[in-house]
């Protein structure tokens, strides 16, 4: 495990930006998965600003971890909707480059990813309940490909919050995310943390416990994991817990 | 996870061999930890017979995964031993390819592999109790790096048996081990099974939940394990199963 | 560069087929383009007979490097035949996992091979004038993808006698081969030399000068090249020759 | 190949600066060779005000290319002078991490290199008269590893105008650099190129045979060449060398 402390969120995205890029350069097909939301926001404009009028990254393909569709619309779901939004469309990628996991596909997708060459990197945001993707404290069990599952109790509300316009009509019954031997197959995984909201959660991740209820625990078995995080995230470890687990 | 079963120990033994070989036809370095026990015995005498007279393979360097030390003797410790017989002898392997795990650089052991470039392989084998290397049910947390435990209760006697001709006055108080982080922080993972009694411990590792009263359980989260497999420990599993974990 | 030197073909056979086999044990996919000829003919049934009723070797995909047609038939070249024959049929390989360069992809082939993420592994055969796949001395130029050549002068007959029973009516005016650049872009190449007749070949690809009169010789500048061959191919190498060139 | 064009001096610089970033964030020993030169200052400063006051990058290790001893003195040569005055001061990185390439050493060099795991990146400047590190056209063969030349002709007093500020005198009679298949054996090559006085140099490179006389132009044979160049190094490649070469 790899852990960079930057001074702040600007920081961190532009370390995060530069890891990215540095793996885009690559002469070969690479395969990315990536995440939508706050954390990597500023993250995809540095690299949209790097890569969008550049011809060279066609070699370079996208594939989202985990999606939400709206209840009886054909619209594209909310993931690869924000990722278009934050990054896709910026950046200029062309669409046989975008590979969408839906409610569709999910149960072939974990094939897909073989059958592409796998995935070289996921990057992935930390939430402060340690769920990452949409692998959650109370779902996830760590021998999971990619999953459907039910979108039940406060998650409803939670979705439509954030996501539908606070409607929750068009909250559907299921989302869908890579699980956890899903993300742990990639050949590389990026975790971006920030704030001391996720401080506690980051604590756990770095020197806590491998187990099911904190799911972004099992980051840290992976044998090419980096953090990226800035001081107030990283402001819970201790000196002991950095020197043993990030060597 | 890839699984490779097999007619029979024999055939196990010569996939293995084949898959240790090759590896080693790198044009750079190759780092191998690999581990006693009657499960490689046949995989080392084919692979002993391939390399023994070669020398082209003098950029492949040896490392064990754990080490019981005879007490109050300055002999070498019993897993190197096993190693110098089964393997490291009749292959001819010059003492500067070999690295010691010893009780005595236990706490460097991990920071020793970061520097020379991490290992690029580690053989496992799985215990009936899905214990591996020294990771045993009841001492295991996944958040370990390389380790020492104490020996006491059974295993005692256990070792005392199967390794001091008996005489437990020479069964040291403690033994040390490569921990799960440091196994899972290999670039690849080779797991060999053989046999009807190891039938429970690898449908657990292959069907299982994740748990540490499991502890080869967690082995399925490594982006790249091989299992190899003769029919015999194959046989509890359900074509569900292999066709789910095993892609 | 790494140079295995075997007791005879029996033994480089062997080798090479453990070589080969210890790459398929990847999880992800592998893409390897292989060639025919006499050389790899008991590697091939070493192979066969290893992967052919293991339903664990999906994920490798088959690609070949040269391609001759019959003129006017519509059959399958005379490259492709002869793999089938080989190596493809008897080890079982699905029509999904072989990709075929012909007369009429080879200008998007490739971006066909990048698309697909590329070789892993490009196995090849040496010519006893320093030819390897289609690049023959007099024709190749070291910054060619893949190509077409044109048939004339000796090789109209060469090649009615070996693949046409002497017909040259059915001798096409072209051929296609991946060029040096197409070769070396692979991640590994595996180079296969055995008898007396190939030392003065090798000792060119070992020892020379890097020169297009002598094609292969290009192959010691790739970062992973591993060369298994036989005594009485390894005959002419000096020791201080193996001594500079394959650490 | 790979080729990205950037505006000006200052953005090559920028994405070389992430393109190193990006490979320091491995969890695993990273060996680097590093030249010096005017084409790489920006990069470096912009990589030293990133990893300077960063602990997470002492697995980062830096090698230098090639050397020029100051005649009768006991300081260091001019490569690692520069070296340390452009980056590993103000990156403030560790003497154990710093491994020097000598006239002590060369003989020696390519077997420490290959001890220390290989490099992983060698990132290397172009000469207008086509040379990469001390491969110059006149005495450059491609079969060559770390090699020592001469000193002579007009090469003494160029070396006396940029480095020794004058004074043929403290010029040595030779200089050691590492030769095509030490440069070629690195996992990865990362070329910068800027300003209209590399152009032609560059277009051989890129659309040029490959021939001794312009000994950059090996490097095109590479499986992982990145070259990253400004508009106006790139002003005399035609759209379609960029097509058939730089997929």
């Amino acid at each position: 495990m790899k852990l960079i402390v930057t001074e702040d969120y600007e920081e961190m995205s532009r370390f995060a930006s530069s890891h990215l890029l540095g793996f885009m350069m690559k002469t070969r097909r690479v395969n990315l998965a990536i995440v939508s939301g706050r954390t990597p926001a500023r993250t995809y404009e540095h690299l949209a600003a790097a890569v969008g009028d550049k011809p060279c990254y066609s070699h370079v393909h996208y594939y989202n971890t985990d999606e939400v569709a709206f209840r009886g619309e054909s619209r594209e779901g909310v993931t690869i909707s924000h990722l278009r939004h934050l990054y896709l469309s910026p950046a200029k990628i062309a669409e046989t480059n975008i590979h969408k996991l839906t409610e569709d596909n999910y149960t072939d997708y974990d094939r897909l990813l073989l059958q592409d060459g796998g995935l070289d990197l996921v990057m992935i945001g930390l939430g402060a309940d340690s769920h990452f993707c949409g692998n959650m404290p109370g779902l996830t069990h760590f021998n999971q490909k990619t999953v459907r599952y039910p979108i039940a109790g406060e998650l409803v509300g939670a979705i439509a919050t954030s996501e539908m316009d606070g409607d929750i009509s068009r909250v559907p019954d299921h989302y869908v995310t890579m699980g956890t031997m899903s993300v742990m197959a990639a050949k590389n995984l990026l975790l971006l943390v920030n704030g001391s909201g996720k401080a506690q959660a980051l604590k756990q991740v770095v020197e806590g416990a491998v187990c099911e209820q904190h799911p972004a625990s099992v980051l840290k078995l992976h044998p090419s994991l980096t953090i990226i995080a800035d001081k107030a995230a990283a402001s819970e470890l201790t000196p002991e817990g950095i020197a043993y687990f990030c060597q």
